[in-house]
């Protein structure tokens, strides 16, 4: 099969899933209203590799090094910084070209590649061959795949082990001739409720009596046992809304409960092995930042755009503190840009495998969550209260009330009053609705927090050579 | 009359104003399933002045110096520190008490100090006795009001007279023997389709040749050719989410249209003086952003309470940078609550009437605007991703999932998983949601953007003070 | 006695004392070449209370309340409001009177009233009788006084008790029938070199098991035992540097070592009540931080002075980018002073003594600290880098290169180029010279770093309020 | 000759230039108590050119392409990604190895690059010869170089030719047969008096009647007219001072005034070409970024250490909130080292000529400049106030003192009492000294304001393109 269409995908979906939604289980993910939203976003992703511009094509397919078959990107296990560039290009050409992001392959694939390097690590060949054999799979069935990381967590001051109840952290219950039962539940899981497979490791360090928490597999999203509780999130254009020029395009997360449910050994990756449960969630957050700071790029890019068009339209663009605010914007998104492109241009190798740099994947990160919500100030601050004020497409179409806002909705020549009303709507969307506030709450928490951030820099940047500089000049010896 | 009921209120709207809201005339503003929700906040204004706890009863209501019948606090004229501290006060308890800002009087009185405080600086005691009789009126009315002061503005780099038609600003287009007729649209009017009368003041200095747009006077909300465009906001308590401890309050915003509109002379209280129209607009400033600055502080209290509460329930109180994210909010929040005071201590005479000092008002202002979003993002930062992605009080009432939730979504044992889950709500409600992208624009705008702030510092601050301090510590004359 | 003159204070000093600086022993410090400086600078505070000016006399004198006599106001304890006032103003105003600040009085007052807050509180009658037989002592001679509060401290992560030695922190180590003997060191003394004298309490919280480190004491400068090792700062107005228009005004510090020195039981306000430590050294720090804020004002006053100068001198006052950073500037400063203002209009009172509201001054000290760097960016970005790199009086006075300067250093027309100079002098003096850096490091470490404002902001500011607020729209119980 | 001894270094200054420091000329550079503190920091720029270890030589020498012999690297003209990479670690490590920056050809050769780049912009063959020939000739001369680009300015609110007078700007007067001559002073320039060569070219924009002011050429540094004026800097090690590990090194910088100076043609690279003034500062600016940003590095790398190490000599390197602030120091330094590479990677090409990426380079030295404030609270916060108030290394050595000292300074048993005072020794140096305040200002200043980055950063970011994202996503045309 190797690469399927849109309609295979959503077909896909269609296979007993337990999915529930405001109180109600969800007979079709792709018939409901909201959930389908979520599903045409990823079906995007088959969209574009059956495309007929060769240079998308080139992009987002690639040829399968040991079937030659046509297979997507995301598949390609990162050797080199040039694979780690398409990589970040594909995921945020994806967004430009589709106005969303179509996150069906992206976190899974991040994880697969953190179970590689792992293995690897471990020197575990049998790890490493499943590993392998899992990726043969993914490539032939083209799946859609999330990643399960996040715990339940329960009293935050507590390890796994110190828990009210055990499952507060995902873990294995038995151990069975042909698999493993596990028990858990994973949160904010991005994309689970329409993915095909769900690729699953731990959140964090665990102690050598915490083993039964280390632990790490794949699983189909549909396997028994599996219930996906959702929060219902942006769903399609409404008659209120001026139009835009794109589809809504959104995500949908779940909290995803594991209640004993059974995993076959060839899809276990880790079991036991506590040692390695934090190389699992530092490799896995190093692939997942560079992925969060690839997709970031084209949302900030557009939110500037909202901020320089509205700056425009308000005819303040040449205004001596606009021009203050709208370097500010620019500086914010040229340097997650630049620093993405370092986080490639310096990977770390693991066995073949191109890790991007931590480092400055961390670094980049921090930048772009530390400082989203100033960004999002300026740009509200430069576009002014109207885009929350508006009054809404229903009232443009009254002709009771088009004429005035046609007369006192305008601004500068350079567009026409509608021009500026689409405008606001979308500036209101990014940076003054429900969407923007889940946006704001996910720049903090989504691909870890700004202190696990901290942590990682701590452990990655050379502060004992700086060390080492300061007690050189002071002429004395480390 | 002096004290209206909440029904006597509710009634009052049934006038026929003309209010429009997603592309549909209202037939009654009461009976509408949003604007209602604004009506009932507003009611609670008039719920308060009749309570029967004397210490409420003593904070919301005042003997009339002139007729000694009970009348709202809100219609007494500042004279000194103690009547500022006392409007303060009740403004920041209406929403302790009823869980959101009854905003039916606040903005109109603010306009009306500042036509007052512009009377006597004119020296024009017709103007004086018009505003003492508005005033009479207001009292004797029980009146709901609301401030119309922003302007559409057009382009924005363009003064009034500059623009593409004459309307961007609100302005006089006929004089007439019984009283002007007005043309123009005021934006962002909040409470405007729940208030009984408009009171209506310049948004900006204008020039010698802008005397028509140097205007200010006061009109019933119905009057003809009043037309009022709002924006869907905040509605009632939905199924899907979990309970609160009080019904939802919110403020309903509005464009409001005066097309070719009649104000009798009597209620006329500036036309042509445009050397004062500054003056106006700063005023209004310093007694509005001192309202502003009342009516954020127990908002601020609440959100923060969110973070506090969030943390605890999360077992992480106590852990060292949590610690720090508690501090810095808690140095935000009672930084503006001392601001707040000392604007109300040192206050500017006019003419008997005491306005809250503008240079302490204005930085308690800019302190509350710059710092809110990095404020959101501490509360965001403590409180978890779980504040975005949890699922709702319909998946809570069905068995199928309720044992889930109630299994994995358990925090520190100082609350039960339901009593988290509702705090997890609340900390959604003005942190995550569609309401708090709302609230986080208004930071920025409503009340005057940043810059208005700075401006105003700029004049206020004794600049050439420091400069003299400086030239005398170089020994060289100012 | 109860005032002297200034010369009666230089001779006061002239007792034997035991001092030393870079390297050596000092003979009389109103003779060093450097601590002359400071003398000199402390001797302006006896200069202050003789002088003739009814309004100055009556700020920096008082009748005492048991002789009548004139005494320096610092001498008075607290009572209200008013009284923290005035001390507020003596200190800001003793700087802008003689051009820096006569560190004599200050902190040992700070000191002495935490220690009789603390003796009331500890309900010791014989504590409050020696503390205020103190106070008579003092009165009566007009001392010149120092606090003594920062321990050496060793290694920062272990207590007292488990230090390398027992002497980092200072502690008792004889108990005698006529006194105790103590032992250790106080750091970064301010004016400790020019003091007759000395007052200790604890840093910081004792334990159960650091009794004798719980100690608190009055010395003369000169007892047998104290020795003090200064460090050079700034001293008198050099030949290269453009003239200024008021000599050099400048404080010394030390580092004081208790070398087994006898307190007689009369000088003694604590002694091994632990207990009552933490609430000593929090008592402190609420004077300390509030005197802290009162004689910041007046410096930062002066540095934005400079900005705002050099801004008109480089004839950019009027360009918006330099509009927007005078506002900022203008900000930070009338903050601190709004703030120091609100922590004497809500001071708490402890048996009859006003100790400036805690929680207020604080967030003030927190604001000032945490603020000053960046405040000093701005003052050196409107300057511009003419103020490091200009050439010296030296050159101005030196024919071959005077004309040069005259020709070329020249900016705006409203100051001659002489005068210029002379202002760039004076910003380099305060944001570009030694001075300079020590006083951004004072900044961040004297009268307590940041994390301990953080930390009694913490313990002072309703965090538990906020909780309730946030459990109470939640619809649950606290 | 091709490369030059640090003696013959040396003797090349003894030429008879004019300076003045401190109100006297100079005799001799190299003798001059503080200015021989320069030159010898500039010696070490040839010190290491004749380096025996390969790996050093390597990166200082490369063979001229025309004649085969050993030269600078610094005069390689840029002509990729490696170039300039190879440029940024030699400037980097001249400063790991001396101890500081030897400031001998940096800006001169920036300044070079971009007269090369803009010769070849205008397609004037005249000056692209002209230019080649000069490079030969500073290759063939191993001169030591400095570049004068900052005007005296004057009223900073008026163009070069509105001023008081016409030479706050450098302009040519005269035009001969031979050269021509010019008129003006250059402020600031770092190296100034230690330099073989100065090379000039415009600081701003020059309009169509500016045409005089648009010039630029090379002149020897005592060249008939010139005359340099000094501001004393650091000097050598004191005996108060700890020793440190490595000679003190320094840079000198001058204002230059060009009294009538005479330049020949063929040292003339423009004259006249208004349209082309700003492109040559741009250019410059570009090329100059990138060297300061490469030369921040290894400072900012030392300050950092500098924190990292006191915190543990304070025993305080695992507490939470000191954790917290190494991490935003290794950010802001780590952020800065990624911005630096990613400039070299992605350089815009000009006729061969690898210009470093502008937008990129400009944001790296504006995230250097904005951060470096708060970056050295953060080192002084984690450091104490000891770095302040630390007794002298004299102290040390009187026997009297000793003993205290040692007795009561430790901290850590990680470090000898010593070797803690030597770290604090270091520690004040870098940030609560004088040079620290005076590096504190040309942070700000030096290599261009913040205002300038901004400039620049809205010149070269892609506003249009985000604005046409915004605009696709609004459906509406651009």
């Amino acid at each position: 099969m190797a690469l399927r269409t849109p309609e295979e995908y959503r077909k896909s979906l269609r296979d007993g899933r337990r999915i529930y939604m405001l109180g109600e289980k969800v007979a079709d993910v792709t018939a409901h209203p909201l959930l389908k939203v979520a599903v045409e976003t990823v079906a995007q992703d088959f969209a574009l590799t059956e495309s007929n511009d060769p240079e998308i094509r080139n992009l987002f397919v690639f040829p399968d090094n040991e079937t030659g078959e046509p297979i997507s990107r995301f598949f390609k296990t990162p050797e080199n910084t040039a694979d780690l560039e398409k990589r970040s290009e594909m995921i945020a050409r994806s967004i430009r070209l589709t106005g969303g992001l179509p996150f069906g392959k992206d976190v899974g694939t991040d994880c697969l590649n953190a179970v590689m390097v792992v293995a690897d690590q471990m020197g575990n060949e049998e790890y490493k061959e499943r590993a392998k054999n899992y990726l043969r799979f993914i490539r032939k069935n083209d799946s859609a795949m999330c990643g399960a990381v996040t715990d339940a967590k329960g009293d935050r001051s507590k390890p796994p082990s110190k828990q009210a109840h055990p499952d507060y952290y995902l873990h294995v219950v038995d151990k069975q001739k042909d698999g493993i039962v596990v028990k858990g539940c994973k949160m904010h899981i991005t994309s689970g409720p329409v993915a095909n497979e769900i690729i699953v490791t731990p959140t964090r360090q665990m102690r050598e009596d915490e083993g039964d928490y280390a632990v790490s597999f794949a699983i189909p999203a549909n396997a028994e046992g599996i219930t996906m509780i959702c929060r219902p999130g942006r769903g399609e254009q409404t008659p209120y809304e001026f139009p835009s020029g794109a589809p809504v395009r959104t995500l949908s997360e779940a909290m995803v409960v594991f209640d004993n449910v059974f995993v076959p050994w060839e899809r276990v990756f880790m079991c036991g092995e506590w040692q390695f449960s934090m190389l699992l969630a530092y490799t896995f957050a190093s692939f997942h930042r560079f992925t969060a700071i690839s997709y970031k790029i084209p949302i900030v890019e557009l939110i500037a755009g909202c901020g320089v068009a509205m700056a425009e339209s308000n005819g303040l663009e040449k205004a001596g503190h606009i021009r203050g605010k709208l370097a500010q914007m620019a500086a914010y998104v040229e340097t997650l840009k630049a620093l993405t492109r370092a986080a490639a241009r310096d990977p770390i190798m693991y066995g073949g495998i191109a890790m991007p740099n931590p480092l400055v994947a961390n670094m980049a990160k921090l930048h772009f969550a530390s400082g989203y919500h100033n960004f999002i100030q300026l740009v509200q601050d430069v576009s002014g209260g109207i885009i929350t004020t508006f009054p809404t497409y229903e009232d443009w179409n009254n002709p009771d009330t088009r004429g005035f806002m046609e007369h006192y909705l305008g601004g500068s020549d350079k567009f026409t009053t509608e021009e500026r009303l689409r405008l606001i709507q979308q500036t209101h969307r990014w940076t003054a609705s429900a969407e923007h506030a889940h946006m704001e709450v996910t720049t903090v928490h989504a691909e870890g927090s700004m202190e696990a951030q901290k942590m990682m820099i701590l452990l990655e940047a050379p502060l004992s050579e700086y060390a080492n500089l300061a007690k050189q000049m002071a002429g004395i010896s480390g």
